[in-house]
C-alpha cells in the first residue's frame, strides 16, 4: 500500500514539472457555509486538473529502459491529457486509447501534446482489448487513471501541499470517482494531520463509492447519471482499502445543488471550476450543522469546462 | 496633481481593508502573445473590481466630521458597490444615485452593503440634479468615480503592488474609460519604473480616449457602443493631463477581439474576467510585432459578469 513516504517522494519527483497551486479563501463562501473554507486550486494545475500530478509521477517513476517504450492508457478525460503532457515533458511516446465518440476538442488537446490516439468502439470491452493490443505492439507501460500506486502517490501531493500551507484543518474534502485523488489525499491527511477527518463528496447520480463504503465492498457504478462527468467511474481495487480505512464519510449531493454551487464559486471567487469540483462545496453547503465553525480544506479538482455549454444555461441551449 | 507619495499614502491607508491581489502568469497566453504577461488580478478584489481601492481611499481620507455626514455618488456600476462597501467598513452612510433602469442585481448588491439608493431618470442631467439634492439634504461628501484625486491615488495602488512584485516590466497596461485606473497606474509607473511604457487599451466602439490623446484635448464619449460596459464614460478633467503626460499609446480593439480574448482567458487561466478586463489582452494579441519578447504587466480590472448572459453565447440567447 502507498505510504506518506511515497507521496513525499512523488512531490520531490514532480516538483518543477507541475504547478504548486495556490490555496484561496473567500469571505462570501465562508458566510454561506458557516465554516472557514480553504480551496486548493487544482483548476490552475497544468492541463487544468490534478490528474497532472499522478501522471507525471508515473512517467517519472519509469526506468530509462521502460520510458523509452512509452506509456499507454485508455481515457477520454483529463487523465489522457495529463499523461500525454507528462510523456512529452520526458520526451517519450504516449499512446491514448479513446472511444470513437470522444469530443473533437478532447482529441485535439491530446494530439496537441504529441500523443498517438487509437480510436475504439465506445465500450469498456473494446477499450480494454484495444489497450492490450497497443501495449503488445509497443511495449508501452500501462498507466491506469487511478488504480495504480504511482497515481495514488502523485495525487496525494495536492493534500500534502494544502496541509503544509494550512496545517490546522478539521476536515479535508475531495470529490470521489475512481478514488485516486481521495485515496492519496486520505493517506496524506492521516499522516500529516491525524486529527483531521477526511470526507468525500459524490454526486447522487453516481453514488457507488458511498454505497461501497456502506457495504464494505466495491459496488460497481452502473448507469451513472450526473453533470459531474469526471466522477462516473467505479472505485479501484487499490483505492478502496485506503478509502475504507481513512475516510470518515461520503456525502452525496444532487445535480441541482452541484450546478448551484458551481455557479456560486464562479460568481464569488471569480474562478472557473468544472462540475466535478463543485461537488465538495455543494456538500458543505448542504451540511450546515456538521460544518459550522470548522476549518475545511477542499481540493478543487479541475477547471475544464465547455464554455459554450454551461449547465445553468442548458435549458436555453436546448439540452 | 496626484504624486507617487499620494499613492503610497493611499496604499498605507487602505491596507487591510482591500485585498493585495495576486499576480498570475500563464504559459499558454505567453505563447499566444509572444510576450511575457503578468496579470494583476483585480477581479479577485473586494466587490470584484479595482474600484474598491479608490473608494476606500476616498472614504478613509475624510475627517471624522466629514465622514459622519456620509458619502454620495451617482453610479450603477462597480464604483457604486465599492463606495457602499467602503462606507460600511467605516460605519458611515452612503447615498447612491442610480438610474431607474439599473439592473435589479446591481441595486440589490448596493443595498446589501447597507447603502441608500435614490432612483432617478436615466439621463445625465437627472443624475447630476438628483445627486445635488442628496448632497444638499445630507451634507454627504461627493466621491466622483474617477475625476477625484483621492480616487486616482487609490487606483494607483494596484500598479504600485504590481511593480513591487515584478519590478522589471517593459510595459504596464490598463483599460481606459474615465481614466481613474489609467491615470493612477501611469503616475505609479512613471515614478517606480521610469523605463517602462504605459499603454492603455480601449474598445473601438468607445475610443474617445484615443481620440482625445490625438487631439490634445478631451473629446467626450458620444453614443459609445461596446461589450466592455465599464469603459463607456468620457475622460475626467483631472485624469486627462496625467494621461497626456505619461501614457505612450492607446491601442483600440474591436468587440469580436475583446470577446475572443475574454473567452481565451477564461479557458486557459481558469479565471473570470469581465469584458472591460479583456480589452488589454485583446490589444496585446493584436499587436504581436510591438509586444514580441516584452515583459508586460496587465491590470485585470474586474470580474463582474452576468453568468446568464455571456457575450459569446449572445446569439443563442436571442440578444
Amino acid at each position: 500500500m502507498v505510504t506518506i513516504d511515497d507521496i513525499r517522494q512523488a512531490a520531490d519527483r514532480i516538483a518543477g514539472l507541475v504547478h504548486r497551486t495556490p490555496v484561496l479563501t473567500c469571505a462570501a463562501l465562508d458566510a454561506v457555509s458557516g465554516a472557514s473554507l480553504f480551496f486548493k486550486c487544482e483548476n490552475f494545475q497544468k492541463v487544468g486538473a490534478f490528474k497532472m500530478r499522478g501522471a507525471t509521477n508515473a512517467v517519472l517513476s519509469l526506468t530509462d529502459e521502460e520510458a523509452a517504450r512509452g506509456v499507454a492508457t485508455h481515457s477520454s478525460g483529463n487523465h489522457a491529457q495529463a499523461l500525454a503532457l507528462a510523456a512529452k515533458l520526458r520526451g517519450i511516446p504516449a499512446h491514448i486509447v479513446m472511444p470513437s465518440n470522444a469530443p473533437g476538442v478532447k482529441r485535439a488537446a491530446v494530439e496537441g501534446y504529441g500523443a498517438e490516439i487509437i480510436s475504439c468502439e465506445p465500450t469498456l470491452q473494446a477499450r480494454e482489448e484495444t489497450l492490450a493490443q497497443v501495449v503488445a505492439r509497443t511495449g508501452a507501460a500501462f498507466v491506469h487513471p487511478y488504480d495504480d500506486d504511482r497515481i495514488i502517490a502523485g495525487q496525494g501531493t495536492a493534500a500534502l501541499e494544502l496541509l503544509e500551507e494550512v496545517p490546522d484543518l478539521d476536515v479535508v474534502m475531495t470529490p470521489v470517482g475512481g478514488g485516486g485523488l481521495l485515496s492519496g489525499s486520505a493517506l496524506a491527511t492521516s499522516a500529516l494531520a491525524p486529527g483531521a477527518r477526511v470526507i468525500a463528496a459524490e454526486p447522487k447520480g453516481a453514488d457507488d463509492a458511498a454505497r461501497s463504503l456502506a457495504a464494505g465492498k466495491i459496488i460497481p457504478s452502473e448507469n451513472p447519471d450526473t453533470v459531474a462527468d469526471g466522477l462516473l467511474t467505479s472505485l479501484g481495487q487499490r483505492n478502496f482499502p485506503i478509502i475504507r480505512k481513512h475516510v470518515a464519510a461520503i456525502w452525496t449531493v444532487g445535480d441541482p445543488e452541484i450546478i448551484a454551487a458551481m455557479k456560486l464559486v464562479w460568481e464569488r471567487m471569480k474562478i472557473i471550476i468544472e462540475p466535478s469540483s463543485a461537488v465538495c462545496p455543494a456538500a458543505v453547503f448542504g451540511h450546515a450543522d456538521e460544518v459550522a465553525g470548522l476549518r475545511i480544506g477542499i481540493i478543487l479538482s479541475g477547471g475544464n469546462v465547455d464554455l459554450d455549454r454551461l449547465p445553468w444555461l442548458s435549458d436555453r441551449d436546448g439540452d
